[in-house]
């Protein structure tokens, strides 16, 4: 080690940990303000979460931070430092750059901006009134492109934005990669809506006993390995899961008393989340490492254990007698026919009410919509017709209102274009994981059909979650895989699962 | 106002506001690890508190409030601030003058130590090894001198150690005070333990379920007039109160399944420090004068609520009927046969599960205990003698072993040397503004026996709570009584009631 790195690396990792500290404690300010903080506190609230903010987005931009960076980054020093300490200082790197391109003034009023957008958003989306909020959303853009134009424009301009949520993903990438799967899914959405084979939902629609379902769900993470001396399940409006250490990894979910599968597939697809972030390695506790490597990964490991585990035949040939036993004489129909009601598949207007098939050609929209807007010159005021046509293109019904339309998603308030096609990423990686898994694993699927899920979430672990951001998403996937994404996967998983359910 | 005031003033009020700011912030991750925190991310979890304390200390003793400070306080300049920002300069300037003395060094070891420590007891306590803990406590105990020394000893070294928590209270005050008390106390426990007529708790040991204590907990909130809107009740082993804002005091309690009283006045003593915190005036809100003004006073108000109102036959002759109702079939005996069971006063050796009145007695051990450690140089070696001593002197009992004798509280090992009077000092000031109270609320007995409490809740609010740290406890004292703290109130109120229970 370099006489350099002797003086600047602990400067560095200090500081790296003392960022890494105030996440925790946004992140545990933001949990409480989801899971029953009183009403009337939160505008003081507000003030402490902003204060420290600031603080954290202070220290990530300091000139101290840029001098600890050069130094680190001259090749006779880089080449001394661990694995993870270069890793480290790469991805800081990328995050000072972005954020240091950012006048403070400039931020400060976007961020404002934002939080008004998002009020106005929810108020418009009440109201169905997309011309009150447009204005607002042309500023999002406005300010969104002032962005793009300081960070610097990658391949196109959407790319830059592609970035900040998947590393390394670009348009280029995306086109091909959804261009594949939506000619495939649309014509087998139509054979599906044509089949004479529409299972049966009805049974679904009975009063469940929240207490009961609560029982479930942690019955249900237990034995997926999710570790409750690390992590607690609360209830909240939006379920979500929240990683503030390995040690420390949070749930929410919400119970609905009609549908007992909205918490129960709710609860899964936040252990995925958890399950990620649980087993995280120790190396990386206390540095800004220890989290997902991107939204699309996080987005495939809620979606693998969701989707593929959660709404398998296998898993509900081992669970189903348990559900039955927590709701006696509510749930009489065969363990087949249940199977088949869980998976229906059905286009609809609203994303997150949509099924495993039709939620990647929603994806897709958005994606679409993003890219016009920010490499073609789309205006926020053109945007419901052409959400309208591309419903009614993909599938097949057209929006009785914007309500139902374009203003049904909180994102683009919040002025995150470039998310969306983290969700399709998520099952696309998903499902080429889970084809090398089936191979990798003895007897996979007889495994899951006895309950026994931990070989699983071993292997996940041992692939994914315990690397953090130690690996980027197209290495992680590459190295497990052997190859890069490839649509293919979800394409063919989607096909063999329906053509059975809908005997297509 | 001057020029001066022109730029320093927001400069002053920014910087407290930012202390504030952290101070909720650290609050929320206080209460957090109480309420359920995952046992496995606490170490990370007290890493990410520790980087905010830090910041906290070192906004809080940075040499620009030192100027800004100097140059409010210029009489031209400190005249021309309001109220408020005058005793948000003196406020300041006290906790500044007591922080700056402290060097950093020293204080991180102190609160190093202090953790080992409090670890350190609870081995000792659970092992009733007092050997084990002494060297621990001897190194605290030199930690707090070394502290005197550098703020500077006031009439009494012991001194300077209590007006941290109380502040102008002084031991030649607490004599007068304690001294008064002892005296007639002492007898009248003597003679209550010698009436033939002891009530009867037997009918409290039953099975009382959780979910109906929890439900009468809320109920008995409600009609404190605690909102709900701006704080909610969680479950906690040691219950707590903690006001993050006015807009969000939160209380925790516990229930056991056993003793139905112990969440009941669990709850209406937090519930009695939750009101003060969420009646402070608007105008304080974000300013670190924004909570209540000592420990004592806050200590009046849970006490008040516990035990003036919460533990009288009015209370109980209108709330008892719903209580038996919550617990149908379980509580039969007659409404005065529950007053006189909840009110029995028997000598014992634990401080926290004490009546009323022997209560008192504990707190003068400890205070006498700290006088001589920090006035007369009693050794740590010397303490559990010296505990068993006073325990036969004022209570007739010696502990069996330290574990129940000089181990059983947290605070020393904390080094809250100077906290102990504030419980006793919360009684008697209670006393004496009950007393106060009586006199101006037009039939006040017959409103509690009423149920109508918001009236008291009102008026403690316009006296007390709306206050916050804007008047000292002193000034609260003289302003609603007339008078200065006067122990005779209390012991009034203690003779009237056991006089009239064990028919004296």
């Amino acid at each position: 080690m370099t006489v350099h790195n002797e003086k600047t690396l602990p400067l560095f990792m200090e500081t790296n940990r003392k960022v890494k500290s105030y996440e925790e404690a946004l992140g545990v300010l933001y949990w409480d303000l989801r899971t029953g903080a009183p009403r009337k506190g939160m505008d003081t609230r507000s003030e402490s979460i902003g204060a420290l903010s600031g603080d954290m987005f202070k220290l990530s931009t300091s000139p101290e931070l840029g001098e600890y960076l050069a130094t680190l980054e001259e090749p006779q020093n880089f080449e001394s430092l661990s694995e993870i300490e270069q890793r480290l200082v790469t991805e800081t790197r990328k995050d000072y750059d972005r954020s240091v391109k950012i006048p403070q003034k400039l931020y400060q009023e976007y961020v404002v901006l934002a939080a008004q957008t998002e009020n106005k958003w929810e108020e418009a989306k009440a109201n169905n009134d997309f011309a009150g909020f447009q204005p607002y959303l042309e500023k999002v853009i406005g300010y969104q492109q002032q962005f793009i134009d300081l960070w610097g424009a990658k391949d196109t301009r959407y790319d830059t934005l592609l970035d900040q949520y998947e590393p390394g993903m670009t348009t280029k990438e995306l086109d091909r990669v959804f261009g594949g799967l939506r000619e495939q899914l649309v014509p087998l959405a139509a054979a599906i809506a044509a089949s004479p084979h529409q299972p049966d939902t009805s049974f679904l629609q009975q009063n469940y006993d929240k207490e009961a379902q609560k029982a479930y769900s942690k019955f249900i993470l237990n034995e997926m390995g999710y570790d409750f001396d690390a992590g607690r399940l609360d209830e909240s409006v939006h379920p979500f899961a929240t990683g503030l250490n390995p040690g420390d990894v949070r749930i929410t979910t919400r119970y609905l008393v009609d549908d007992v599968t909205s918490a129960l597939f709710g609860t899964i697809h936040e252990g995925g989340h958890a399950l990620y972030e649980q087993n995280i390695m120790p190396e990386l506790i206390g540095t800004t490492l220890c989290s997902g490597t991107s939204m699309g990964i996080h987005e495939s490991q809620s979606r693998f254990w969701e989707n593929v585990i959660g709404r398998s035949k296998p898993f509900w040939e081992r669970y189903y007698g348990d559900l039955q036993q927590k709701f006696p004489g509510q749930l009489n129909v065969p363990v087949e026919q249940f199977y088949r009601g869980i998976n229906v598949v059905q286009p609809s207007l609203i994303r997150i009410e949509a099924d495993e098939l039709t939620y990647n050609l929603h994806i897709i929209i958005r994606y679409e919509i993003e890219k016009l807007i920010f490499n073609e010159g789309a205006k926020a005021s053109d945007l419901p017709a052409i959400w309208n046509d591309k419903y009614r293109e993909y599938l097949g019904i057209t929006p009785p209102n914007d309500a139902e339309g374009v203003l049904q998603d909180v994102h683009w308030s919040g002025g995150m274009f470039g998310y969306f096609p983290s969700y399709s990423l998520g099952n696309m990686y998903a499902a080429q994981i889970a084809d090398t898994m089936e191979r990798e694993l003895p007897d996979f699927w007889g495994n899951v059909g006895r309950g026994e899920l931990h070989p699983i979430k071993n292997w996940l672990s041992e692939r994914i979650y315990k690397y953090g951001k130690l690996r980027t998403p197209s290495e992680l996937i590459q190295n497990i895989t052997g190859k890069p994404l490839d649509p293919q996967h979800l394409v063919h998983y989607l096909e063999r699962k329906y053509k059975d359910i809908y005997k297509l």
